[in-house]
């Protein structure tokens, strides 16, 4: 047996009991005839000590001959500790070890096997299995352990099912792209890997399983960016004889009870709920974070007729009121400007009023703007002395783009954003349809499966883009987690829906076919959602990087740098799938 | 709200309650001016009721239009019922219905939606949606989702921590061949999806992790047979610093538990154990179906040198006994002996004895042997009047493999094989490698990462394939549903395995260089189990088809006839990922 308990378990109350521990050597002291070793496993560390003057000879020269993260195995008392570690749950007690026996030497590692380590991104991703050593690592895996298995007893609990749905299956031009494998019994032809199993979900729900859910691998082969992988875990579900309501009561449900179990975070309140149309108006963005307020405050009314030509000229004058910044020096409102001039921002310049202490304001707009028409604007911010408004003029869509950004640089600037705080909300009725200038025409803003509302169908033929779905995300201090919809469930109306995104009558059929004939056998009004699993683990972590709680992520040119994929294949595999490379040179 | 209870919900003790219900139309009764319509939804089955002389003239017209399969949702009142259906929970009460709404109508199904369908295999694969309507159908599903609830639960509480290991991943040439998926952005290069993620479980115990599950998709491109799918499911484990002793134990817990859990079966006795050789030596099989006796008894010593030339030259001689046959005629005997003629068998012929009741016997050989001789046969076989003893002979591997068919037909002729009685077994030390005819040399027979038993180790120089490994499978009823190893954890040893497998220094190390690489920085001692989930499930189902229990399966070519994948793929596509068709012709 290699162990009787792990590193993290013995108290003082197992003192003078013999045990054996194996675990990883985490620190060597020698000292004065004496030498501690900090033995290190999943479970914890545990003192292993060695005496000169009491200990076998030979053991204490196995000791000094251990390095770091060499693997033993040590059979000894447990004692008593003179200088407690209360760092530590095994902190009281040592183990004065009388037989040790390496299990495995190792080399140095290329960085420190610490919290805070020396090593490089680059050579963390290389040596992963030795990053994962690392506590706070392996801690926020443990993390993701333990949203799977509450989703699911969640779930489950909710008469849910989990079903697997096929990863071989079949490419459509709709959407991202797809991974595609070329088939070797069937020549010529290729399965693709799913973005997600969204048709299978909704043929579940045509087979009367009434409540689905996965925790399931969806594949892109999108540009990654930071927060991007090729391949992504979500949690997919799918109900029946659900109205928007239900769906958005369960996952809520669902949410709070995650928050509770895993974060041991009660989340007392209903989410807030906000239109999608509002989202857009109040904070520029469909995914709003309100960890703080800051909304903002359109003033064209105002702003117009003035003969300022920036704003005269503009489509939409916004801007937000900071509590209390009325006090920024010219340098501190240098750097905003310069802020919002960087090209990812790209704003032309900003405009500040500062509500002074005696009711008088300064503005970087003075020329155009009296003391009158300045306490307009005040009176419509709802500022009071002391406080800093930020305007800012141009094309709608784009000066809402910029001042949400200002929005959430102030708001990280004045420490509102603190990641153990958590505001969710629901943000509702998406369009259902945008407009893409490449292929200048419509294309589902969520999949060809949304359903419109009702009382928006008459504008599917005369404005498309104003036709609103029933569709929902679900957005948590200002990242969306989830999203999903009511679908269609009537052939007709899928028919029509394929129509207006531009499919011919074969396309529609070729691709989806299987899914409209479905629906002649009685499909049932259903709905889902989908969560990004890797996002709300991060989310919860405290953590903006998706990648540190995937085990072996692979880096920002689809490489998995620790395995080397991919790779390339054999020549003879490639002709079995009757396919050949034909590398172009750009 | 589309329903206020389940069509499986309601009893005696909501009568007179208002409710809605929501549902497909299983069947309707139209008779004598009452209508009843069986609504059905995955709770259960409940009973509508309309009568001409009190129901609403419009409503009763109404739900003369339904067919089977609509969706509906119908308002009523709970009755208590004058013909009581006990076969069902709903069964004492019906609804008076006072408003019907069809929320989808249906096209008559290509097939019967009930558990005793009129549709073939193939037409229910094209319709699968509608084939998992049926009953019995969902039920294997569900089985299926509690069988992977109860997996978790028992694997989190023993400390196994869930993670998700990558699909995109390197391909070998080592094992089954891999299906690979071109890489757009790393041109001519490919990534593989996983046949197993063997090397990532290692390298997360390299990792610390200390115990590992994860239900996974794994795949494999091999021509396929009845009872296998190019994906199918695993719960792959992992564990470090154990012996064989601690796995066999924590997968025998949690065979138990999901019996008890999911089956309501109570497996109170130890799983029995055998090695591979005495499986091979009394059974002639790697997985022994235990619910039935009949070990092969071997009587070279009493069967040569009676001028019976057919035994003389054989290499081994071996039969079973089957009890209280020994009154078989002829022509059940013929009929014998033809099953083991036929082509899949290949055995030349069948020798028989019968013990008859007064003591002597009579045998299909009686020219050569005398009553003396059969006598002998008979103690050896511990035979008692009455029994029939069924004799093979032949080259020792292939006559194994013939008598374990007989023995196999034997014991579900007699009824011995009750899917109901579970008889599970671990088969342990099977042989490290086997020899490959087509490429002339040693295979590893479990895979390459399997530790070979220290004492059989200088064997590998001598006599490669009598080295046994610290290996094991879990068999039960004669299915194979779990196996696995203690690994290698020693970079030498690893290297040393490759070399006797036939890999050069480069191939290894452009192989695997990065488990051996890890192997260096203290890798634990460690060992694993991978159970066949599809598999497992079909067994616990009483089951021979694992097809039934894959929500969407593929046909024997591989095909998804459902959605009509694989198919073929744009060309601009194929440009974008660097490859091109090239069918060659056969």
């Amino acid at each position: 047996m290699y162990r009787t308990h792990t590193c993290g378990e013995l108290r003082i109350a197992n003192e003078n009991e013999r045990v054996t521990l194996s675990g990883w050597v985490q620190r060597i002291r020698d000292k004065g005839g004496m030498i501690w070793v900090d033995l290190r496993d999943r479970y914890g560390v545990t003192q292993l000590m060695f005496d000169e003057s009491k200990s076998d000879p030979q053991v204490v020269a196995k000791a000094r001959e251990l390095g770091r993260e060499f693997v033993v195995q040590a059979q000894g008392t447990v004692l008593k500790r003179y200088s407690v570690n209360d760092k530590i749950p095994t902190g009281e007690i040592e183990i004065m070890v009388d037989s040790l026996n390496v299990l495995n030497a190792s080399k140095l590692p290329p960085f420190m096997i610490e919290n805070d380590t020396d090593g490089g991104d680059d050579l963390r991703m290389k040596y992963r299995y030795l990053d994962l050593r690392r506590e706070n690592q392996r801690e926020k895996l443990a993390l993701r352990h333990r949203m799977m298995q509450e989703t699911r007893r969640f779930l489950d609990a909710k008469e849910f099912m989990e079903v697997e749905t096929p990863v071989l299956i079949k490419s459509t031009p709709e959407g991202a792209r797809d991974f595609v494998v070329p088939s070797r019994t069937n020549k010529g032809e290729f399965y693709a890997l799913p973005q997600s199993p969204q048709t299978f979900k909704q043929l579940l729900m045509v087979s009367g399983f009434d409540r689905y859910f996965q925790i399931v691998k969806c594949f892109r082969d999108e540009d990654l960016r930071a927060d991007r992988q090729p391949e992504f875990t979500q949690i997919d579900c799918e109900m029946s004889f659900v109205e928007q309501e239900d769906i958005l009561n369960t996952f809520e449900g669902m949410t709070k009870h995650l928050f509770k179990t895993v974060r041991g975070v009660e989340l007392t309140e209903d989410f807030e709920r906000m239109e999608y149309a509002d989202a857009m108006k109040f904070y520029g963005s469909d995914k709003p974070d309100l960890r703080f307020g800051m909304p903002f405050v359109e003033i064209n009314d105002l702003a117009k007729g003035k003969d300022f030509k920036i704003f005269d000229s503009a489509e939409l004058i916004v801007g937000i009121k900071v509590d209390g910044c009325g006090n920024y020096t010219r340098k501190q409102l240098d750097a905003l400007t310069k802020f919002m001039q960087t090209p990812q921002i790209g704003a032309k310049g900003l405009v500040h009023v500062k509500c002074n202490e005696d009711g008088s304001f300064k503005s970087s707009i003075d020329k155009f703007f009296s003391q009158e028409d300045l306490k307009a604007w005040a009176e419509k911010f709802g500022a009071k002395a002391g406080d800093l408004l930020l305007v800012m003029s141009g094309h709608t869509d784009t000066v809402r783009k910029q001042l949400c950004e200002l929005r959430l640089k102030m708001g990280s600037d004045l420490g509102l954003r603190d990641p153990n705080t958590f505001k969710p909300l629901w943000v509702m009725n998406f369009p259902l349809l945008e407009w893409d200038e490449e292929s200048q025409r419509y294309h589902a803003m969520h999949h060809p499966f949304t359903s419109p509302k009702v009382e928006d169908m008459p504008m599917l033929d005369t404005d498309p883009g104003a036709v609103r779905a029933n569709a929902y995300d679900l957005v948590i201090n200002g990242v969306e987690i989830g999203g999903g919809s009511i679908r269609i469930h009537d052939r007709e109306m899928q028919q029509l829906m394929f129509k207006h995104l531009g499919f011919s009558e074969e396309e529609a059929k070729a691709q989806f076919g299987f899914l409209m004939e479905a629906f002649e056998y009685g499909a049932p009004p259903h709905g889902g959602i989908a969560f990004g699993f890797d996002r709300i683990c991060s989310l919860f972590g405290g953590s903006d990087s998706i990648r540190d709680y995937i085990a072996f992520p692979k880096n920002n040119s689809g490489r998995d740098v620790m395995i080397d994929a991919p790779s390339a294949v054999d020549n003879t595999q490639l002709e079995e799938l009757s396919i050949r490379v034909e590398v172009k040179e750009d």
